[in-house]
């Protein structure tokens, strides 16, 4: 048996030497695993192993919560996170800036992603540029953020304005909301792709973990 | 022989009823015809049938005006215009908004289309959402207009903050300028598809004639 | 508290501005939020705030009639209108043309977009271009019409045939109607955007919200 | 050495057979070959073994006129024919229908060769939808074709018209004429595959030959 | 109200002309249509108006044969014909060939389609390229066939075969059986637009109805 | 009756022949076929007839174990094995390598059909590019085999690591595992189809079938 | 005339004031521009306006020479800078890895970026995954940097590798390098979007500047 | 300096111990490289560390004849060979199948690539399955081959039929040979991944080399 893994059954093998290597532990995506996979891997955890489980189902989160009752289940982010205190703040702030409801879940897994990997997060919501004016009344808040996650569907045009106005770094997350042509995310993931405006890094559609754990890296200090 | 058309060679039939029918002229789109065919349309013409020729090359437009030798040929937009004198204006104004340099020979063929079409029309330039307060400089400017194009690249979000902003139409045409995923147009199609403003009309990527002339058609009164 | 916008619970943030910018109010767009996120929308409104709740669902449907029992609930077009009363009519006339039944849903989302944005709307139904004659038995109401709604599935060929006989512009609004090759809008969108007839601007697939509002802006007066 | 085939040179091998077997002979399809295997081949053919050269090059099709000299070779179509005496004419007659100019190359490639496998065929130009009443001006004619060939590129929407009016079965052929989405032919293919007049049977974008071919099978008797 | 067409309820219109017109009556596409839609216009049918309703759902089927108890049902080709007896045969016979059992709705759909517009036909199934012979054994029923519609899903592998052994044409549809890459029937559907044999004229995919009407059109006599 | 084939019913013809002609027996694949076709099947089946069903759902597995009572089940790869007893090893081995734990389904089925056509297979999980020493661990295991399985899904990228490490050829066989942009297993698809490492071949997404029975064939001496 | 932009003839405003705002100058990217605009643009520009031009052609840079010759031009990277003095250097480091030789321009333009927008940049080479010890050679050199940028082409797998070693955020360029599947950048891009390691952002396909800009903004201090 | 990698300039690292790791050395993939690149890699070689320069142009191939005057110079499969002599020959026999003569470049690439990797390799043209009893006449030969190349384009049916009919493993190989959809091998390239017969393994599209190469470790015995 290896020093670098711990084996769950015959199915999985935890890198536990990930936060020794890269300094953030592994998550567990939990769509494709089975309810009692997901248990069993839960069960495999110690008080010194913090996890996050990812786009868990809720039957799923009841069988992890089975094995550890304490943990967090945050349902419309679809995560679990164990253990449930949240870890001392460090480095530059994050600012999670969501264009319309429908887009919360995403806006609000990358919060939590980031917020466990030990920074500071805001949420604003539902400034979309149709109304751009929204978006203008905080542009302070903009400019105080170290780093500027956005999640966007539709036309996904939100990242290309608030890129256009700040020097920090944006994460931009492209949400499967919307409708018809370039539908399932693919057009905003395009148009953030595309963003006129420099800065601008893109994760793949839906993605608020991986937003949120691209912009606690880069908050790092 | 029909009174509805007119045919040209064994090739073309000019559909000369047109703007009885329609109230507009019928174009020559001249990609994918030879110089001798566009020269044999120009031939066909007089001067009471006035007619655009579209996506026309400098070989071609040579040729039509080896015919036509009074009629307005402009390389940028790729357009020649018959008769050249611009016809009296009617209807509301429209406003050419173009996203950035590239952009220009698409907003020329529909700034150019809807003048000849007989509407007045200003261009407005280079304000792409990256910095939007280029954008917002001009604000009473897009208020004033009683439709709107847009024709922008890259993302393609400048449509979905104009739409925001105004009462008026909105015409939006992508441009194929940009390069790798979603190139050719492909990405600010999509964006303008799904644009979080109502308003928005759109019409094929590069296609200013048509964007051209459904603002001339808009703005009849 | 910004005097542009009100903000209902923590998720979303109406744009009440946008009447006295653009001079339609807001509509809630229903899909990917909850029933509950929708009833205390409907409950932040007010009688002088007029809003479409576009494609709901049944079960939001009745959360919001719950709050505002004296809604107009449209079940095929998955429309709530609020204040129920139509609005006095001002502008030209629209006219919504659908090629079979099974485009109904959309060309009936377009139609009372419309109307309740306070235009005269009439439809007229299942004229595809495969029995071309059913289409020309109406050409004197093409003709009279100010604006053309034009819904199609399947080839989605019926726009450039509508735009071929008449002056008004002609909203163009593919439908998911068909199967196979294209499936799911692509192919009538596609058509659609290469209208070999000029006057024809296109929204996104099924998006008879869109259609309705953008016909109601070019036939305001 | 096989009965069936006839090698030429070692990188080809000619299906003599055909004829016998299926009635038609073998056709060139000259692209991505070399001059020098295209000639190889004219000089491997005799008298008594008709052949079309398809999608030849100008450097092609003269390297094949200095192997057989009285091959007929027709520039627009792409094609050389040899013999170039044309074959008594059986079956029903065969109509080609072109939608503008531009598709005239994919029109004329039909033309001929259901021409040169044994048919009547008659070619119609310049007849789109977008102005309807140039096709209706020929209804007649379209009733009494045996077989109706429907060349179209851009919105691709001619097909579906056709097919609605007659009783003939029709091929529908789409051409790369236009730009934007679904350039290169698609959208027209994607147009005629969801027909929604029956009897419509497609081949590939560009294909004149396969699509004069199939028509020249359903026309024989 | 016109001579042409037949309203029912104010949601469809029934093209009563086409027979005259066209040779062949109107199907009823089912899908998309409530069940209600669907019995009314089985209600306004008499019994010298042969129609096929297709894509029927059980429900829907149930409701028809409530109107008209006499109907024919096939629930694997999903169709209800009425009336149900068949018509006189005439013109050259009809051949469905079927790559593997999961084609077989697909291949019954053509099937009864051509059977009910009057020709003769025969099936023969799970002859797919994979076992050459299998095929090769019927090599004497495919020449007799004067036309043949060959369903294929996977690799549409099997009319490029047939076309390549008969002077017959070919009706290829590609079904949706697949998987994976080109799943949902495009990569059949591009194999047979792309066919190396010529005489293959393609329908949509699952297009068993277009495939049988084609083939009742060109097996006419 | 044919020699070669065993007709099942009027809906299948049975390719007994093909272990004579190939050296493997027919796999019956139960997607699209019904519960009681896919039992008549296993009722025309004889002990010297070994057969693998493949993505076979429960009900289609309970219906062929009444028929054939001691065969083989396996619920996670979805196969049926009959007879159960595994035939003698011959050829060189086969590891199957499986990226992530939700890609487990597909390395087993794959894991199953090499070793019922008689290979010795063992199976390596959990060993993805995200922890490269999980793999390099294991470098010896995959110097010794005889032919290497990867199944990956996500971004695909574990065959280029093994592809570069060993002389062994390489089966990739991408999984649908994964979301957003290139979702349903394209993403992995194209990645191992452009693999910068020689010496890797590409099944379907999801075909465990396919890359178990390459390898088989590969791994025969 | 506005404070915040320079017009440049009637074609261009330049964002004078991006410094202010973003703390960064504004780029111009030269294609789709003509040689005579860039020259009056480069005409416009003074000394403590520093500005990278992109993407320019062979021709254009000349003419920029024209105007400031002093100012720097790398062929590989297409780029011309102004000044050409390097700015003082602060923030932590960047290291720019490149898969192959074939990926040099698009690591050339990232290293060149991100070096005059003040950060120390070093430039690994040739260490794609087919060979993975190339890469673990320098594991040391990956845990000092402070950002990563992964330039890749064929199939993108590097920064998935990259990622899974180190804590430093990873900015992911794919390049237009490869053809077939997925060809044009596609393949690599879906593989970055797809990573299994956290904490990769994505730009554009062959998008140096953009990568190179983001990696500046994320390395500030 | 590494034992395992030898630098070549700035921009290359010889992946000299490849020999040693995969037992097959590492190939030169000429485009994306300037001419000086490839010479230059040329110049590192010596005699015992053998080389296929792969897609390399006339005036790269002039190059490096330039450095090695000996090597071997393949123009139709844009590939040189270095040492010239072929390798002693080992393992089992390989054929390769080519479709048309527009694919020989792609079989020829392949039946270098596996020539000079020490395998006996022979090659088949022109036996598409348009004339299915072209292929049928060389049963023997493809029950002989110890692996089958098969290339294709157009429809790409080639694997299926050869796949079931033989016992070796297929490596299949689309090719770009072919128009309109699908066009660029996406069609052949789809059929092959949706080959009815099991045993076919798929390389990217115009792939010869990595054919040759996976049919060369496939055959080492």
């Amino acid at each position: 048996m290896s020093e670098h893994t711990r084996p769950v059954g015959d199915f999985a093998r935890l890198d536990v030497d990930r936060v020794r290597r890269r300094g953030y532990p592994e998550a567990i995506f939990c769509e494709g695993k089975t309810v009692s996979q997901v248990a069993a891997i839960a069960g495999a955890l110690n008080d010194d192993y913090p996890t996050l489980f990812t786009r868990i189902s809720q039957e799923q989160a009841e069988a992890v919560l089975g094995v550890l009752p304490d943990a967090l289940y945050d349902e419309v982010a679809r995560m679990v996170v164990w253990p449930p205190a949240e870890p001392e703040v460090s480095g530059v702030s994050v600012l999670v800036v969501c264009a319309g409801s429908s887009d919360l879940p995403v806006a609000r897994e990358a919060m939590l992603t980031a917020r466990y990997l030990g920074r500071s997060v805001e949420l604003l919501v539902d400034v979309g540029v149709a109304g751009i004016h929204r978006l203008l009344e905080h542009e302070q808040k903009l400019h105080d953020a170290g780093v500027i996650i956005v999640a966007a569907g539709m036309d996904g045009a939100l990242p290309s304005v608030v890129g256009g106005l700040v020097s920090a770094p944006v994460v931009a997350v492209p949400t499967s909301v919307g409708y018809g042509a370039g539908a399932g995310g693919v057009a905003p993931l395009l148009t953030m792709l595309n963003s006129c405006a420099p800065g601008v890094g893109v994760v793949n559609i839906d993605n608020g973990y991986g937003a949120g754990h691209l912009a606690a890296q880069i908050a790092a200090r």
